[in-house]
């Protein structure tokens, strides 16, 4: 069973709104055994709309449709509809009052362009929307049968919920694919780590890499009925040692903040470039405060020496954005916040270099721990916005190293 | 000029990702005077890549493709193109050299099958990747421009902002319309206030309200050739003061950053349930250096006390979570950063809520500035990541509310 999307509305082909629906509505009905195959978004314009409906035909067996339900002109999404199939219509004078009634509660008069969707095609079921005046339309072509529903998402998603799932598109299956992530490898360096693995099960299974600069998540779907899906992700993952730390939507920081649970250390940060970022990403997780002690944002040099105890002589001597200086940091914010662990950042996130000719995107990462700091320098060499967030998952990095160490 | 975005990878069709690259392109060329008619997303298929891309020839000026540059065995998009155009390619093999020199910066030997992203298409132009090794296609057949871009955003938005919009599409077209960005109010309040500016200019505008956690966006759009868009969105921006603060592009913290610099103002901050998430959104910016001075991530106890010197006394009679303690973190941040204004955040983020029966989304924020020491309670009463924002965006409208006081 294969599904085509058709969102519609003017507003997500001019760059005003994001779409959002087709995501939510792949992933439902993923749950039902139904595969997306296409999600195409036009404007609200008759000759496109009969287009898009046009062509999905006898090409897929559900085609869901959102968007230009409402009352007013640029709302022709059951007309372009009726066209298509040569439809006859009637109004529902019943609706009429429904809606009236609907207006009354909010002692709202009904405009009268609100007629209009009281609407019904021959042939066609209605689909009731218990939270706005537009209602739904199902309908059959040949094999392909279709749901048109309003673009609002709260309204599209009752819809489908209550109504579309449970009685048109058939049983929930079980999912039949895992996705196991990992963190602080780059994407064609694991497909190498698990290369023999993908060949060893490439008859059962599909695989996908999806990389981000969180980590590289890898996607295990069964594509045979007698796939042991379970079995073989525990597989991937332990080939994938040491670098996966979860499946599906376990999270990295999660992760740390269990480890750093687990044996009972607390951490501090002291951050320069990220200015609380990774404060941010600890705290982003309620109950972090077991493990997470708090920072200081060391933006200016001064702060590093009056908050810090940063030396005057190291700041001079290396610059802010050193090993020496990222090192006194780490230390220095872990006795000072007593904790067991220190981390500090420091770098140039760009767009403009600083002084002694460093390069935007160096960054200095140093962890404390005990009596030992080790210091990583990186160049990044990207913008701003990704130097930081590299900067902070490289640091999550490091300090799952030195845990599991 | 129209144009036909197709973004590829499965990951977009079984609601693993959501697709950002299109709305990001469709607001791009629209700046260029290029009306987006379809937007199609498909899967990692040759059959569906080959479909999608025979579909626009000669249907669209520009049909931009993202995704499936990738190394791996699922990124396909070249050899689908190359199909479809029955296109010859080689191997470029100083670009592997290339490739080879962008993973010796990182410390890691090239991988074997990045080789795959030196494939080049005869007649085809390279687009260069700065950020990545993913390079891109410009190819010409019969009246339809082809571009294929990377998937990751990152380096999509570099290959068309620096290379593909100056060079292949055109000149920029004066737009029709402008946004008019405010903060600090909601969106029935907004449009109460300008009820009868938007009456007196019906005939001649469109409007509408975008509002999200960081304020309300009003948008002015010309209906009417000679529509004096500029002169009336002013009228706009003066009726929606103090709310108003920028047009188009310009953001709330740079504003604010703005204001604090033109006053010669530093600030300083102590947070608690944010956990350093106003420093990160202060330091987004470049250059926020000249007013930031950094802050405390205060979100233990004893961090308060220890750092920011928040009585023991006071702690235990009021709580984390008060007026009290809020004050008292904001006064002394000011004076041990030595800044102009201190602030602080302290609140309950949730899901679960602390002692004392306080709620979940009960958030202090308190300003220090000179001798004086303001603070305000809120209840925002929403999940923690919206909690969290907006505790954020509500300091720096008061942030802003002193400074112009």
């Amino acid at each position: 069973m294969n599904a085509c999307i058709i969102t519609i509305g003017s507003e997500l082909l001019d760059g005003t709104r994001l779409d959002t629906n087709s995501k939510w509505i792949t992933e439902k009905i993923a749950g039902y055994g139904v595969v997306a195959q296409k999600i195409v978004s036009i404007r609200d314009n008759e000759l496109d709309i009969c287009d898009a409906i046009s062509e999905t035909i006898d090409r897929y067996t559900f085609i869901f449709i959102t968007g230009g339900l409402g009352p007013t002109h640029d709302d022709i999404t059951i007309e372009s509809f009726k066209k298509v199939f040569q439809l006859n219509s009637r109004i529902d004078s019943n609706y009429i009052k429904e809606i009236e009634q609907k207006f009354l509660v909010r002692n709202i008069v009904m405009p009268k362009m609100n007629q209009n969707q009281a609407v019904v095609l021959d042939g066609a079921d209605i689909i009731d929307n218990p939270i706005g005046t537009a209602r739904g339309v199902y309908y059959q072509h040949s094999k392909s049968k279709f749901f048109i529903m309003p673009g609002v998402p709260s309204e599209m998603y009752r819809m489908m919920d209550d109504i579309i799932l449970p009685n048109y598109i058939g049983k929930p299956i079980e999912l039949r694919y895992r996705t196991i992530r990992t963190s602080g490898i780059a994407e064609s360096r694991l497909s190498e780590k698990i290369e023999n693995l993908m060949s060893l099960h490439s008859k059962d299974f599909d695989f996908s890499f999806l990389p981000s600069y969180k980590g590289v998540d890898f996607i295990l779907k069964a594509i045979k009925e007698n796939a042991e899906l379970d079995k073989v992700a525990d597989e991937f993952y332990s080939e994938m040692s040491p670098y996966s730390f979860g499946y599906e939507n376990d999270s990295f920081i999660e992760f740390i903040i269990g480890k750093l649970s687990e044996n009972q250390f607390t951490i501090s940060l002291a951050e320069s470039c990220t200015g609380g970022f990774l404060g941010k990403i600890f705290t982003d997780i309620p109950g972090s405060s077991e493990v997470f002690k708090g920072g200081v944002v060391a933006y200016s040099n001064s702060i590093k020496v009056n908050q810090l105890n940063v030396s005057n002589e190291k700041l001079d001597r290396y610059g802010a954005v050193s090993s020496e200086v990222a090192k006194e940091m780490a230390q220095n914010v872990m006795h000072i916040f007593k904790s067991t662990i220190g981390l500090s950042i420091t770098g140039i996130a760009g767009p403009l270099g600083e002084s002694n000719n460093k390069d935007v995107g160096l960054v200095y990462i140093a962890l404390a721990f005990k009596n030992i700091c080790i210091c990583k320098k990186f160049n990044f060499n990207l913008n701003r916005d990704l130097n930081r967030k590299l900067s902070c998952y490289t640091a999550l990095n490091m300090i799952r190293k030195v845990i599991e160490e």
